[in-house]
């Protein structure tokens, strides 16, 4: 595949070095970025052919077998109904809207054009994720009755994060968007999702998003889907998934304790990872930050359903139930009761 | 590059599925396995052109760029020559020779022959492993004094692995060979080993062998190098490496403890990991098996070294520096003393 | 301190245990239960002088310093005032009461008889809380912002437990009463609980009540108590605890993972810990089960307390705050929204 | 029982907060100390109606019913036959000797005066250790092949650990004297050590004696007990114990993984645990020390055999054991092969 990069941002990089990565057949071949320069620099780090400030340039590109968005949230369904109209197949990141409403149009956007459109979620891929589902599913957990999902770390790294308007939230959107389609894969995508219950609050912050948010996800078998997000934790980026069935349970921890314990006075110093906050005591890094969170699998996953002409294991259908879960979840913080899934 | 598998056992099954997987651009081309049907049925499986009986056919076939030796160890030194004679390419998995004496035949034929050679250590290549050797490198953990590496199972799947002439001893040339590597890498391939003390027995399979070994390299610069092997443990694949320093420490689990817990009544069952002992209960699944033993990482190495006309990390003389120290172990356990490694 | 105990259950023979364990000065000189067999049983297996199936007198026994309540939770009030009218010394075991009613009146009774009374609330006195609490004190967390407090397990033993009546609800006020308390303390006892909301649901067991609940308890100070109990886990027994405040966090396991692991085919068998569900594979046994669950802090701090003419860590009032939490989480799983603490 | 504490040092002061807590029956009353402040200084913290420069006065004194040395290693000789001169029970702190012929002198003094002499090596008396052993006696484990017990720390705190004349040795006699006797209790006590197998150096500590070693000591039935010593590892203080047997696995960890972690930016600060090494960033604290170490069940056991006239589980022939295999640890350090154990 010939990808062309929307973005040249922290994701991009991350895509980028995932992408380049293991003698990997599928390669970038230009990039977009709204300020040239940032493009011209990526197209140098990454040793691409050509860079361009223009969007629909980099989309329409006769080279351009596939389109990846990197882009701010503000920015993904511009971008996927410019792929939509150009006919080109799209991977966006998450989330895939601010809204539900949005998610809604660029789903039917790509239907209308008939192509190929995956949705990147990567915690739905990374290596334990798929071998715990391909657990529940052969039934080693029994029936499930709860998931617990969570994502912390200190806050993101860029301003456009903290602006509502261009994020569509805080810590919900942000990372329940992950949390929410990881209990939805455990419990079932063929079960409905009903009703969400969701505290969230501005305590550490100097903003307007909710900064911590604790949601329930109740769905049509009875079973809970719960969500913990958070930009106040402190200690790194911490990544816990746990199901619960009858006949078992499952826990995962994709970041702080991975089988890789480091002491350091401080010398050398040096990366430990992502959203780690010291470089001396008791440290914890991660063997390949990208395997570990999915980037791979996931790449894979979605070249490998171009070429078979079927779907990835994350769709745009998908993310726009994450969103609807979301939206959902925003009503419930407002209202402080249990608000309905619409989808 | 178009690889030619020799061997068609359990490596060369693990091998394959590593190459084969996640879009990699190399590929196995075709395969010998001593039984034609054996050969058949690996074709057939990963979808290769061709298959034979007849190691040199392989080996010499126009379209294989590189040889990779999947075959048990009394059949090492063999296809490596076969390799130097055609001026093919090899990757040869570990050990390298039964003895220092087979390892440096080897090493002299890929030299005299001029031919890229790679010893397949594939855990010095796992992403934990690379990881603290960068961290190890950068001076986060001092002057480095002690190293331990732990490799224990309940014991090998096929029968030459219990005849010593074939293998060339029991748990300390299975095992062993990666343990030293590692602690050798910690320490610095640049420090001379200069002798091995080593305690072996055969506690418990009737086997001529030893199951259970451990012993102590001591490097020119004082630091120690430990390893633990065994085909007496049980509760699955016990992988752990630690490493001290004068400023810090790091710690390793590859494989029980890596951030993935299970507990299951039994419903459903299925694979757990490798060497995994129940499939109820308490059980410790391992995400991506070949990613977390090195070898997705060791190829990339392997196939970049060649294109770039560089070494890989893992070159034949290391594999002839290991079975030296092997051979100071074996001479230890028989002696009862600190015994010389001859380089 | 010559102690009466009330109830020759599971709780009163663990109780027994700790009490006359590591050479303490303070002994059970009697035992009142019901059934006077197993009253009988009960003063033999502790080596007691005297047993009864009068309640009243063993309260009012002239040698009985103080009064131990290991009774089902119906059994509770009219125990405390029987200890108020006869102006004993009286501690009881968790919940204090059914309903913050039934608690309130217990706390007026001993207050209007001038009696000292403790609350006993094991899991605020195992040492790992307690130091964690020590430094949650001093600073190190910094703001306290969210607690989270699990207990799960397959079930209790006895079937009072499952009568609504007779305990006063399920998992939501056996279990419940332990999480919510221990995130009151690390939130802190003067900041005052405003309103709860909670999920409760009958997943598993054929019972009235509820056998899993989730529940989040906001503060005055805008920080959030999550409690999160169940008896549909499966695994053994779930005690898990975590802090999150502005400048650190604190993560506890009491009983799954406390630095104890082991792998067994199963041979010798034998007891592994309260709940353990196996004895084969992986386990993970408790050292200490009475100390790691804070009964010996627990005791120390009462008859300490008794004897210096002090409040104990945890009393009446304590228990009636939970109870009143506790009767807000019923009525928001009933109402599906927030409900408020009724002080 | 009334104690007379030889010593106002680290473990006297340890010891006296382990005794004194809990409620426990049995007290200090007198301390003797060389320098007769630090006497007082210590029976004041303590609450002790006497103390004492002259140490024959302490343990004649007529109130004296047991006597417990915690004076330095070459102290333990001279106070232990002033008790079998004055005929009373006497606990012994570890090592017994510095060398198993101070070891069988005292041996063969309190065997003469018919006195009860314990060996405090509280390592085997910790909760885990002994639920542990309880498995290991019962079967779980099958056959015991080999038992691992490290203790690793970064050195300690006092003049005399460091001056061979009056330790006896470095990290070997420190802290060999708890691992070999953890292993030889996994092993059986009943079974012969017959040789042992040592490294040992002087790594990083500018002193005469060994600051790091490796031993094997072999048992008669094949069995292999390890153990790793320093004073050189950073990270704060380790020590697990591993035990292999033919039907299962046991791993303890009884220091920096109990369960409790705890991320702090350095605020508050305060004690973590015994050898931490710094106060911010990932730490492991300890719930309850004293009790994680042993200290409780071993004394316990120690006042609990004197009155019921029993041996309590760690003698001092245990600790003359203990004393001859360290003896053939340095003699193997020396010789560069297995030496003989001369019991
Ligand atoms: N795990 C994941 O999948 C993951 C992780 C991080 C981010 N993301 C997603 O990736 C997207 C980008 O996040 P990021 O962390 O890379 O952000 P970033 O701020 O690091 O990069 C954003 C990129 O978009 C460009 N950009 C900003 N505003 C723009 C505008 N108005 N028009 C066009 N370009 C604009 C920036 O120059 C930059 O190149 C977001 O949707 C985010 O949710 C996903
Ligand atoms: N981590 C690792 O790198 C790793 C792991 C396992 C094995 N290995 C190595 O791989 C090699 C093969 O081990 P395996 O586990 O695949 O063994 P295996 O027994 O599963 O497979 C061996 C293969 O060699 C063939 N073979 C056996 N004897 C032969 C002979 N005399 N002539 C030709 N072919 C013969 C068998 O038919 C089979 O195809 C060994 O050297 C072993 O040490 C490496
Ligand atoms: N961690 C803890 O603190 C903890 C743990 C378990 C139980 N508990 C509490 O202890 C109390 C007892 O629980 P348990 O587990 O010991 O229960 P149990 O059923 O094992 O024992 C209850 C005892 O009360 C007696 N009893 C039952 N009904 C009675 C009645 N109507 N009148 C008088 N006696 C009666 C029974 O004969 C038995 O001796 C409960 O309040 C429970 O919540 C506390
Ligand atoms: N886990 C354990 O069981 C454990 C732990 C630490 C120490 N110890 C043992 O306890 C003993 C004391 O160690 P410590 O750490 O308390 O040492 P320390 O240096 O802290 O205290 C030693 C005490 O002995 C006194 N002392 C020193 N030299 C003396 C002399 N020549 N005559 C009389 N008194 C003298 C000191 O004043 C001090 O009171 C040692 O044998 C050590 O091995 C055991």
């Amino acid at each position: 595949m010939r990808i062309a990069m929307l973005g040249s941002g922290f994701i991009a990089r991350f895509y980028a070095d995932s992408l380049h990565a293991q003698r990997r057949v599928d390669r970038i071949h230009l990039v977009y970025s709204r300020t040239a320069s940032n493009a011209a620099r990526f197209a140098t780090d990454y040793g691409l052919s050509y860079h361009t400030a223009d969007m629909r340039e980099a989309i329409q590109h006769p080279e351009t077998d596939v389109v990846l968005i990197a882009l701010p949230n503000h920015q993904h369904m511009e971008a996927v109904l410019a792929c939509a109209d150009a006919g080109k197949p799209v991977l966006c990141t998450k989330p895939l809207g601010r809204t539900a409403e949005e998610a809604k149009e660029m789903l039917m956007a790509v239907e209308r054009a008939g192509i190929f459109a995956g949705y990147l979620e990567d915690l739905c891929y990374t290596p334990k994720f798929l071998k715990a589902l391909k657990s529940v599913q052969s039934g080693s957990l029994g029936r499930i009755l709860w998931t617990k999902s969570r994502e912390a770390h200190p806050g993101p790294h860029s301003d456009w994060f903290w602006d509502k308007d261009k994020s569509g939230g805080g810590a919900i959107i942000d990372l329940g968007c992950h949390c929410v389609e990881i209990g939805r894969n455990f419990i079932g995508k063929d079960i409905r999702p009903l009703e969400v219950m969701c505290w969230a609050d501005t305590q550490v912050h100097p903003i307007d998003a909710e900064d911590h948010a604790i949601g329930l996800v109740r769905y049509a078998n009875g079973a809970i889907g719960q969500f913990e997000v958070s930009w106040t934790f402190r200690g790194g980026m911490d990544l816990r998934d746990e199901v619960m069935g009858t006949e078992g349970t499952v826990w995962l921890n994709s970041f702080l304790r991975t089988g890789f314990e480091m002491f350091t006075t401080g010398n050398g110093g040096g990366y430990v990872a992502e959203k780690a906050e010291s470089d001396s005591g008791w440290l914890f890094p991660v063997g390949d930050e990208a395997h570990e969170l999915g980037y791979p699998h996931m790449f894979t996953d979605m070249f490998d359903a171009m070429e078979q002409g079927r779907e990835p294991l994350e769709t745009f259908y998908d993310g726009y139930v994450v969103n609807a879960i979301l939206d959902a979840a925003f009503a419930s913080a407002a209202s402080k009761r249990w608000e309905p899934v619409n989808l």
